[in-house]
Formats: C-alpha cells, structure tokens, sequence
C-alpha cells in the first residue's frame, strides 16, 4: 500500500506525537486553506446529512449547474469527482494512453495512475531550478498521447511562464495531445487569469483539473471537478468508474463553497503576506526558498538530510520530498499557514539546525 | 451517461413529481433501510465534519481495525471503497480479466465494470424461476477469470441454494477462478450464516463484497468494504485508484455502524414481517412475485408495461427491470419499506390496475 503524499498523519509515529502535542500539533504537509473550512460551507455539508438516506445523483446535476453559473459555461463541459484525484484515474482509465509526458518532479498521482493501464511515462526533467522551460515543446512529439501539467506545479509552487503555457496549449492542439492542466492550486496564486479555461472552446485537447479540497480546506469530504469541451472525453470518463462517486454531502458543501468570495479573498490576501513571510524566515535559516505561488513553500535545506526527523518531536509535521522524481533528500515542501502557525515554524527550524 | 439503477430521483419528471407530492412522494426504486439512518450513525458522520480539514487516512486504518473486530479477522483481509461500486470497478482494474462469468439478471455494474477491461463476459441465464442451478458449475471452466455472484441477487431477492453455493466456490477455488460473492444485501435476509466469509481464510479465489449503504440507509455517504484473504489482489485494488477513496465522514460513520446492532435486528425483523405483508398484497392484486429475501420485492405484472408510468403521478416510484438482461418490461422491483408506505403502494397498485 501507498504513503505518496503530504497529510498522512494517520500512522503511528504521527499518532503518538500528535497524542503528546494535542493541540500544539501542527501539519504542514498537507496545502490547505488556513482559515479552516467556511461556516456556510460546513453548515451545507450537515444540511446534507438528511439527504444522504438517497443515492447521488449520478450525473451531479445541482453541483454542474452551480459551476456552469460560476464559469459561464454549459454544464456538460463539466465533471465531477470524489475528489481531484478519482478525475485523475478516471481521465486516466477513459483514455489508456499509450504514452505521456510528465514533468519531474511533479505531483506522483499522475504515474501512479499511467502505471495502472501500462502507459509508457516520458519526463520532462527540470533542472536546478525546477522551472519548465521553452525544451518542452520538443518533447511534445507524435508518440505522446496525454501529458499532464501542474500549474502552479507541485511540489515547488512555481507557475509555467504564460507565453510558454500557450505554447504548449498550442502545440497540444496541433499534435493531438490531451494537456491535462492541473489548476488545482492556481485559486492561491491570486493570478486566475492565467488559467486555460477560457480555451476549452477552443480545442478539445485540453482538461483542466480543479478541486474543491485547498481552497475551502474540506479533503476530508473529497470534491473535485474537471473541465474540458471534449464531451467524449468526459463521458468515457463517467464510464470509467462508478455512477455515484460524489456524495450527497460534498456535492452541497461545494454549491455553497462556490459563493463563498470573500473568504477566497481573504485566503488569497492572508496566504500572499504569510508565504512571503515565511520564505524570508526559511531564507534568514539558511534554507534555498523557491518563488512559489501557491499555498506551500519548496525549499533545499543544504546538506540537511533529516530536518523531517528533527522537527517532529517538536509535533511539526513537514513534507520530505525526495519520493518525488528528481529530488533529494535534503528537498522539503511546507504549508503557508496562519501567522502563529508560521512563526512557530520558522521558530523551529532555526531551534533544530 | 448512465441511469441504470433505482433511486435515480434527480431527473426533471421526478423532481417535478416530488415537489408535487412533497412528503407523500415515496422512492421504492433504492433499496434502503426503512428505519433510515441511525441516530449515533448520522451524529458520527456530523462529528467528523471537524476532521474534514484533514486528507483521510489512505489506509483507512480505524475503520479497518472496526471491521477487524466485528469479523474477528486480521485487518489485512479488509479493503474500504467508496461505496461498493468503488470496489467493483477497483477490482476490475486490479484484475484486467480476460473473461468473466455473469449470471443474467443481475446488478448491472458488474458488466458495466467489465465494460471497461473489454472483458468478454459469458452469461449464465437463468430460466424463467429466476434460480441458479447446478448447470451453472458447467460454465465455469478454465477460460474464466473471474465470477460474480450476487446473493441474494439483484433484483429478484433470490438466495442460491448453499450447497451449490460451496459447490461453486470449490470448483472456482479449483479452476483458480475468482469468486466475487456480492453480498451487500445479506444482512437482511437475517441469514448470514449462509455468508461465504468463513472460506476466505481456506482460499484466495474468494472476494466478499459488503456495503454499508443499504443497512445503515446511506447510500448519499459512500461506503463499502470487501474482505479476502487475497492480499496481492487486495493491494493491487489499492493501486488502481486514488488513495483518498473514503472521505472522513463516511469511515467515522462507518465505525458507529458497526456498533449498531439492535437497530440492525429491527431492521431484519421490520424487513421480514412488511416482506410478507408486501408479497400477499401485490399478489392479490395479481402480481407474480418471487420469494425475496432482501429488503425488495421482485415481480411479474403480466402483460402491464406501463406499471412505472401509472404509479409515477401518485408519486410512488418504483424500478423498472427491462434494463436487467434477460428481463422485459413486465418486470419491476420495489424496496420493502415501512408499514405506512406499504399500505399505499397496495392501495396504489390496486387503484392503477
């Protein structure tokens, strides 16, 4: 069984620790909304509670309407998902590539899931600096039948420059590859204009994925949805799993989650202060901060190999990342939190070196 | 996209229906406890809404160790999905059969499933009775990969007799064939003896399929779980989907599910008596209804192919089977509910008629 991710705070160790901290216990593996999930939001998914006596409804009407309001786009171009995740093997299983082209390092679901139909994995491997560079486009070639694309990328936080994401998108559409663009933390950056949902229109080759679970802090209830203008894409997606993947409660904890504005506000403008706080204290700790612009910071901590090991007693959990494909061990990845949290952190690290 | 099942209420025709008829509206298509979901269970599921902020666990320990002891199994015999279908179409994927062996009618995400690993499935029809009978083990031979067996099936209620139940299972452990018994409605047979559970230590051909959906009225939660003393198959099941499957609420209303026992032998005995009661009525009212032992009733309504349209303006809603291979549009399956809805699905059969 797998361990992939950021927020497994279920095993023993974690337990214990978390057992002896109580509520000094802090996650900072896993990247969520610091401000907790939205009353209204909350408030929806127990209101639901007297639904769940029924089925799903299979095709998520009520939830594909409020996001075809939300975007202006028809509901068909629409699908839902028990979170970001089941899109991802559900996209996966409806199109048995032969071939894709990953970026490394990146967020592992994406393999993991190509392992499941034997797809042939090509990397695109980023250099020191983890940034994706215009030598992409070269790899983007007529062997390659889907490539995946996080933006901004997981784990460094950082964006794909615009000019070059279109070309991508360009090529994609020119080639016949499905870009699979994963804009599940894009809502952190502040920088919405940048995402490729206005091309859907455009091009068929293109599926954008996004999740309910960071922005309005709920992975607990798992909500996620897709977007692409290729109706048989997404109906082989259907397909490809079971007919009643969301349940009731997340399917209303994410109508009312849509109108919650001013709380994405106020996470966006809480999380651009606290990361640019947080990337000057790591830097002053002697930490290599990369320029992330999501809800996490990526850093190097230089020739320290086990500054997991050494923050955990003092009941902080980070994120190692060298199960990721062409990082290191000495490759962390922390949440941006609330200003006591972050302080906290920064406090510690400086304490462990 | 699919509408394949009962309890699909979200259409335009039922919604219109439904908000005409308000409270009088009665869904016989799901299903589902009529006791409806337990106290302790829905405060369980609201409870872990403070927990939501929270990945679940991937290894859905707690819940594992719940079913552990309920069992007196070791947890590793476990796996925990999504609801049940989750775990059909995992299990498709994890096994990518080359051929599978089905009997007809039976519930269709079987085949749906298969569908997807373009696995050729073989058919046992089973002759107007509706039975499995011992010439079923002539198709198990060694072309099979695997073999669904639903019992009771779905949607006649119909247990398989249980010596040619372990006939079956010992030819399947024999010829390497894998066993799939669905037994999710089990549990209101108030037969469980007749549950397969006690082999899967004696052979890794067997998978037991088991939800809590039916019992525990939460089909809008997802859950179900499968057990198998299989463990390459089990973890292979989980790679072929997301880690996240089971969202916080559902394992913490799962756990109290377990502990539920008192309302689980109300609801067998409940089932019972409005069984019969439901079987005599729909009798005399001219139906041929077969001996379920489920919480639904399976009938004939000879030469009536219109009994879902009639019923539907009274705002009773009931399955039509004509989608199940092998049936026509004679054919209809209702859920046993409480004595109140009963009396009027009568009265309304009989007024219709």
């Amino acid at each position: 069984m797998r361990a992939l991710h950021g927020g497994n705070i279920y095993n023993d160790e974690i337990q214990n620790i978390k057992n002896i901290c109580s509520e000094r216990f802090l996650d900072f593996s896993a990247n969520i909304n610091p401000l907790g999930i939205p009353e209204r939001v909350r408030a929806a998914a127990v209101a639901a509670m007297d639904q769940a006596v029924h089925y799903p409804d299979p095709f998520c009407r009520k939830l594909r309407a409020a996001l075809a309001d939300e975007y202006g786009l028809p509901p068909e171009t629409f699908i839902c998902g028990n979170g970001g995740a089941d899109l991802i093997y559900r996209l996966v299983y409806a199109l048995r590539p032969g071939c894709a082209l990953l970026t490394a390092p990146t967020f592992a679901e994406y393999e993991e899931a190509l392992r499941q139909t034997d797809t042939r994995c090509l990397f695109y491997f980023m250099e020191q600096d983890l940034e994706v560079r215009y030598d992409i486009l070269e790899q983007m070639d007529a062997s390659v039948d889907v490539m995946f694309l996080c933006n901004p990328n997981n784990p460094t936080g950082l964006l794909v420059q615009q000019d070059l994401l279109l070309q991508i998108l360009q090529k994609a559409a020119r080639m016949g590859i499905l870009l699979v663009a994963d804009e599940c933390f894009l809502d952190f950056t502040g920088q919405e204009e940048r995402s490729l949902v206005s091309y859907i229109k455009e091009t068929p080759y293109l599926f954008i994925l996004k999740s309910f679970t960071k922005m309005y802090a709920m992975p607990g209830l798992r909500l996620g949805y897709g977007i692409s203008g290729n109706r048989e894409l997404l109906e082989r997606m259907e397909r490809a799993g079971q007919c009643w993947g969301v349940s009731v409660l997340a399917s209303e904890a994410g109508i009312a989650a849509l109108g919650e504005k001013e709380y994405k506000k106020r996470a966006v403008s809480l999380v651009r202060e606290e990361r640019a706080y947080l990337k000057r204290e790591l830097e002053i700790a002697g930490m290599r901060v990369w320029e992330g612009q999501a809800d996490y910071l990526f850093f190097r901590a230089p020739g320290i190999l086990d500054l997991y090991e050494r923050l955990l007693p003092l009941g902080i959990l980070i994120r190692r990342c060298e199960n990721y494909r062409g990082l290191d061990g000495s490759c962390y990845r922390v949440a941006v939190k609330d200003h006591e949290a972050n302080v906290r952190l920064a406090e510690a690290v400086r304490e462990v070196l």
